[in-house]
């Protein structure tokens, strides 16, 4: 099995509901350092995974979505609580969505997994993984 | 699948018994940090694979038993080489007995598995995953 | 000339004011790992720069006055554009006043300067400088 | 399930065949950190995955074939596109011949199996995973 | 004093002259993980050393320069050793002279200094730093 | 101002005197990463700071001398408490040593100063820096 990364970020801010976040309940912020990973398990006739460079332009999309802005107002995110898991999730599925619609390339049709990985600290990062 | 992983550290002494480990069989030392990773397939009613205040803090709690001790005199690891492997081991049942007596909160209960890192140094490290 | 470095973080919303900003203008947050480097010409009679205990103590103090917070909405913040440079100077001022209240210990007195660096991300960094 | 990784570098020269590559297609180079991780089920009677001396010394033997070369004149990849996916899977398979060999001690005919990352940037890397 | 950095990376091909270059001295290449501190006294009206989107713009453009290029037939390095320390002095000169040409915008003209610092891999890098 | 440095580590064991230390006065021990950091006004004629192949050999030399040992044994550190600070030195006054005996290259004699930092956890180092 191959698989290839690239990673980038985003620095958003929200608040997160419920007892067990403590003062993370509180409006406040975070910078994702933001890792995709595509896994495939043969390359490509051009040895490769995934086009990286369209891999990193629609990560850039994808984190430019939620960038610069207050989590808590976006449409998008009403009735979810932005957890880090949760947001990782959120960008491995738009990157899912990504490869299906072609955007990366017709080989990325051929891609048969995703893992996200969103790093908050120098201490703390979750991960979510999905098939492709 | 889900994960979420907690960073911390520990300092000991210990030296390792056979020939293959060649001068690290004397008595010298190693800083240990520590990833523990938790996995679970769904999140909790409040979006989180584990309350990571709490698995902060029982990592915290097992690389605190470690911490600043010559392993060559615990009786715990009487009989035991200290490698890194058998040391991530240590931690990751240690944090398995936790998650099982409920000291990372009911939703732990719920963990797939865990994967614990050791880094010794910029070049070399040891991990061991199980389930729970 | 010696010095000690000692790591923690914050996790902050905040907005900026000014066209130089672009869409960070908007409220949204970031992670800081901040880093406050001790500097001293000579050591003292325990062969250290400072305690290392106190320094950490004291910089885990001054982040969590920070910590999860909008600072749009802190008083002590009103009429500071709170960008990375103006956080780490913050931070180090607030460090330096620890020390020369001896809460870093006597020896702490005998400091020569700070350095505050704040890692917004993996591609984005500010420090500050300062004598005591 | 226990894994013990390595780290080596090396320096190399090549270009990329394909309008995927855009200006990649012209020759340049790159830095790779290449990190090595056994995998074994269980540890040997000393307590380990690997003698990791005898690991590293493989991996410097395995990356030091490739160092400080244009790989597009390197007659054994003639024919081969030297993306970093690819060159991920030579170095694995170099170091599964290695343990095969005997190489790096007769426990390590138990390995299970092998992952190796070529980090080719702060924001790029690809791996290749294969059982031994 | 403040400072403030941004990272960015290049991948190149040259070969170095000089018997101490060793096998270095065959055509070979290199990843440079590039990062350039801006230095000044005062912050700005905004409270900023430099527009951070500007330096990055300025950082991107230098390094594209020399991106994906063989150093040895690169006109402008005509009788030069691409030493990672002249690779470091160039980028700081050309960052320098961007400041100077008020491509950083206005206040970057109030810049005191700059560092220039190039990681050829996870155990060495070189720096130049220069008066503005 | 050019710089260049090396990266290499050791692992030891020691113990440190006095209240200050709390339970680092018991027998434990630590990795040091340990990065040596050569400063030279100019370059020489090959376009270098030091012969980085030199330099490399010479750390891994001083650090050898170390690796693996109980430092409350070594005569040489006795009636010294062996902080990291202190060890920084240590280090830095040994290069020093190197570079003053031509061990460095001649081009060393050169050399304008050196830092040494010791990197002990992924939250605290330690850094000497003196003049050659």
């Amino acid at each position: 099995m191959y698989s290839v990364t690239v990673r980038d970020h985003m620095m958003i801010a929200h608040s997160l509901r419920g007892e067990v976040f403590g003062p993370a309940q509180r409006l406040h912020g975070a910078t994702y350092v933001v890792d995709a990973t595509f896994r495939r398990a043969d390359l490509d006739a051009d040895g490769i995974v995934v086009d990286i460079g369209r891999a990193a332009e629609a990560l850039r999309a994808v984190v430019g979505e939620l960038s610069y802005r207050n989590l808590d107002d976006e449409t998008g995110f009403a009735g979810t609580n932005t957890t880090t898991e949760a947001l990782a999730k959120f960008v491995a599925d738009r990157l899912a969505d990504c490869a299906e619609a072609g955007e990366l390339g017709d080989g990325a049709r051929e891609l048969d997994g995703l893992v996200v990985t969103l790093r908050e600290s120098h201490i703390a990062w979750a991960s979510y993984e999905r098939a492709l």
